[in-house]
């Protein structure tokens, strides 16, 4: 399963891991009738868009998106250098009732 | 350079090539002061994302984001099979005088 924030239980890290598995824990949270956040960085942005889309069109109907943030998030690699890596955040709402 | 559509200019569509061929087609568009469309499908939305980061950092300072819409398209393969695809749009406005 996808990791999750201790801090911030609606939040679905993207990974490189088979989208499937993204989409189930994000359907957890939904059920919940609560609204979810996909982060994703670099390459995992696609994967997130994915899930996101996945999500929308085959598990919850009438789930809806909410703010689609795009930033940029410093690294520092193992060689102490710094890179710049794009990051995004998808939120998703519980369909209305 | 990016191919463009002729109908509407405004759009950078999001392939396979290096980011930098992607900023410099969308500065040539902001520079003109009117807005930009990042398109992509796909792989290539985590490079649109790049393209988007690069612009709005390095080149022009002060464009913000307008409207990011997520949605799904239908492709057909070549043994006419149907298949999802996830694709993006991201808008740049320029910066404001």
């Amino acid at each position: 399963m996808a990791k999750k924030d201790f801090k911030n239980d609606s939040n679905v890290y993207i990974g490189k891991k088979r989208s499937i598995n993204y989409v189930l824990a994000a359907m957890v949270i939904l059920n919940e009738d609560r609204s979810v956040r996909l982060l994703a960085r670099g390459k995992s942005i696609s994967r997130a868009v994915d899930v996101a889309e996945i999500l929308r069109n085959n598990f919850i109907k009438g789930a809806n998106y909410g703010e689609v943030l795009i930033d940029s998030e410093e690294i520092t690699n193992r060689d102490g250098s710094k890179s710049n890596v794009s990051s995004m955040e998808i939120e998703i709402l519980p369909p209305k009732k």
